[in-house]
């Protein structure tokens, strides 16, 4: 599993004060880019302008539990729950504290830049990626 | 239903020239404020300043069907899938063209943005909003 | 002059209930863009991935005279003030009603998108550009 | 003088995959932030929720001087330039290594949140502050 803390900042919170769902999802983001850094050992800017890859969503199931506020450190948790042929799905879990606030599964497609179409996961990035897979997804 | 236009514009886009998919959440935002002033003839900035309720989203689920592209109008179809107590689920679908872009269900809230705690919608605004489900849905 | 009317939307607002600031220069990007489609005739989307050219700003100077608030219709006034050789300056005012709220000078550079380096602003365009400049400015 | 470190990550860049300028203002918004929390030792948080106050800026003057790229990391200086009654004048450098990228001056306002008028920077905050003012600003 891969954690990541994110500051709740001034400009991700709305006119309510807590955070606007869709910055959820900007987190999220920089979560895989994170992840892509410190647990795969791989430059993300170089991922996707050297080797013109991209992972852009394909699907997106969110459950926002709790509102997160200015201030809070949310904690996000990433792990791998299956990787296909050209996809890659992710289960996302937020807190703060002991306070679960916001629970996910992202469905990534593997794309080439230049059509957009999905190409094979390599399986050096297969391999690293599946090291974040909890031990029963592996079996 | 509910139906409104959207230019996908320069700010909605990422280094890959196509929609960055929180960007999309935040047009459903939009969306939902158009269906409140040209839907409903309620002032969405009203009905949260004056009467201190809000809609914060309490689940998504969203299928990202094809990369749209700055310069694409993107239409956004709006229909009311079911009301309960105090939540309001939407179906949205977004297409340029005859072309599906992106298909999404939208699980709102209805809260005191006082409290922030779920408070029942009010039989007006309930009434109004079921002119938007199709007819199977208020059978 | 042109002129573009934008609503001042949730999403554009802070934990304070007013616009954050940097979502005047989001503002700002959607009244180029207004201006490229209707004032010029120019297709933006067009302009940047058929002619491969951009407008990056080299420079702003923006006041923030009163807040704006959610509901608003910001009514965006833009003027040509000087076009250089490869830079092209516009003048904005923002007004809610007859309440000024936010004016800026923006600095823009005609480059190409491959090089990211300065180029000459083509006459035609330079042409229809200054259509929109004050009356003493083309002196 | 405060310093800090911002990765440029995919989010912040557009399609010329290169920053888009907006967001160069959400990066002073966090550094800003960051300032009062490890320069200042004050939670920035509380300061708005607590304190009821603001920093809304009223003036921004800043120059680009070359484009940043995702995963760059900007490095963003702060110094105190000049603290008036309720105004706060801040100078910010943004380079990447010693490449000179963006060059700003922010004209804070120290305001009531309730009231969204000026008041007096407290005598606490302003000498915290004017420890990050070069010498001959001092004098």
């Amino acid at each position: 599993m891969f954690r990541s803390g994110k500051l709740i900042r001034f400009h991700h919170c709305d006119p309510a004060a807590i955070v606007f769902y869709p910055q959820y999802f900007v987190l999220f983001q920089e979560l895989v880019e994170d992840w892509f850094a410190e647990g795969l050992g791989i430059d993300y800017a170089e991922f996707i302008s050297v080797h013109r890859v991209g992972l852009p969503m394909a699907k997106i199931e969110c459950e926002f539990l709790a509102p997160s506020r200015m201030g809070d450190t949310l904690s996000l948790d990433l792990a791998v729950e299956r990787i296909g042929t050209t996809s890659i799905v992710l289960g996302v879990r937020g807190s703060v504290g002991d306070q679960p606030k916001v629970r996910a599964t992202l469905h990534l497609v593997h794309v080439s830049l230049a059509s957009l179409r999905p190409v094979p996961v390599p399986p050096e990035l297969r391999a690293g990626m599946m090291r974040f897979s909890p031990p029963d997804a592996q079996a």
